[in-house]
């Protein structure tokens, strides 16, 4: 079989490089660095790539605004694109340094860093463990955690990267200090696309290695994710469409709007819903498509896939 | 009386100091510069400013994240700040040049502008004017509109800034060409803050200058925002809570979350909702937010104001 072709926001060793080298860990697939989230896109849309994972939501940080533009698709650029899975990567950050500059570790660091790099956002992440240990110390924004690990790969001075442990590991540099965030919980979810036209997509059932203790299947929920637009002339019209969800047996898991940039203040909304399989309800996401599409201006499925979770909001 | 304290987001000269001179144009007021969102919170719930004028949803790019977060006050810092109003500002750029550089204006001008200075988001807003007219010059970055106007009224080469008009007067400088935004319509709507214990913020009817055609008094919709959190693990809450606004013929008007921070993948919810005042349902809002606090976890009025545009999303 050939090779599989997965797009992920660059550059390597990235949280999206490790999102996506997780989720598709003991496939045969080729990684593919994209440039921009709209690259991904594209790539998945005109067959260049097979597979996108691509960051959604932030548990500290909220939705990914980017992502629920380019799955509002306006210009139609991307209907083809479908999430079929998702990966949820927690975020730890590691002290790096040169390989071999502190052979004693942690314990037996006496205080020459110098300088420290990073991504602008991490430094707020792990403000605890740097006042506490870096107070003062000079510090360099770069454009990625991982860039900040190749450039202490290659500094003779004494310098210090904060990044994740998969760019250490990339960038052949040492964990002076491991899991120096903030919050030990501050998670991102990842949306995997495919192109549902690549028909060898279709059959293969994504490894997710961080599942929590595997439900049988009959428990497995599966989420949906469906956008619609409404007539903003028809009170209540946003609340009757959200209770087509509850009528057919449909929990809500999470729900978004975007401008819809046709006319000002009006919204695309995204509704992820949740859904027990069962015998009873296993049209229920169809019919409550049928409806919406009755009590809408345009819904279209995004796609369902198997939840790694199992939270729902409502 | 006293003069009237108007916090707004600085710099000065900045598209929320045009917003809230505009928004409290006749009224005799100092308007009071904010190095961040949060100092504007702060000034006004320590009774240091009277009002605070806050970017909450732009047409284009959605909602403010960092004034929801605030708004969302999950630390109790901020529990007698209440919306009182909203402002429109309609988003237009201008080219500025130094005083006098081009006395012939536009219609004279000679090519020889050869660097431009604003802020990164503001040449996405312009390119159309930008391909057409400045393909290959210099372009710098720089931290606020309000910056590059004042950069180019220094300067002694031929420079040129992208700023508003209010930009221009304020820095003394010429508009060379006005209106070189490509969207005519990106509108930023601005929240009017009060705090509610300050008893002189209670009587002023501020105006607005730019409402639409004025609405007769019981023809004016009002508008009320409420924030929630609902019990996730009871299928439907989210459609219910909804249904509540619905049964008190309240119509939303936006809908948004934001992370908890309690726990992952738990949200907060804020809802607008709009009221045309009548006698059947003076009492809606009321009766809404008691069966809400039934329905929910929390449930926290946020203030009623007079909506200045007339349009609901459902």
């Amino acid at each position: 079989m050939e090779r599989l072709r997965v797009a992920f926001l660059g550059p390597r060793a990235s949280f999206s490089h490790q999102a996506a080298s997780e989720s598709f860990g003991t496939a045969a697939a080729d990684l593919l660095p994209q440039v921009s989230f709209a690259d991904a896109f594209t790539a998945l849309q005109q067959q260049e790539a097979d597979y996108a994972v691509i960051p959604f939501e932030n548990s500290t940080n909220g939705s990914v605004v980017q992502t629920l533009d380019l799955l509002a698709d306006r210009n139609d650029l991307y209907k083809d694109v479908k999430v079929c899975g998702e990966y949820y990567l927690t975020v730890h950050h590691c002290l790096l340094v040169r390989k071999g500059t502190y052979p004693s570790g942690w314990a037996g660091y006496d205080g020459s860093i110098t300088k420290l790099y990073t991504h602008p956002q991490a430094w707020g992440q792990c403000d605890t463990f740097l006042s506490q240990h870096f107070k003062g110390i000079e510090r360099q924004d770069v454009s990625s955690t991982s860039k900040a690990a190749e450039i202490v790969s290659r500094e003779t001075e004494r310098s210090a990267a904060i990044a994740s442990r998969f760019a250490a590991k990339f960038h052949d540099v040492d964990v002076l200090k491991e899991n120096i965030e903030d919050r030990a919980d501050n998670t991102t979810r990842f949306l995997i696309l495919r192109n549902v036209l690549a028909g060898r997509t279709a059959q293969l059932e994504l490894e997710q290695p961080n599942a929590p203790t595997a439900p049988s299947e009959a428990e497995t929920t599966h989420k949906t994710l469906i956008s619609f637009a409404i007539d903003h002339s028809a009170p209540g019209a946003l609340a009757d469409a959200l209770l087509i969800f509850k009528a057919h047996g449909l929990n809500l898991t999470s729900i978004n709007t975007r401008p819809s940039l046709r006319r000002a203040w009006q919204y695309i909304f995204f509704v992820e819903c949740g859904r027990t399989p069962s015998d009873e309800n296993k049209d229920a996401v169809l019919k409550a498509l049928n409806d919406l599409r009755q009590a809408t201006e345009f819904c279209r499925d995004l796609g369902t896939w198997k939840d790694q979770l199992g939270t729902n909001i409502a």
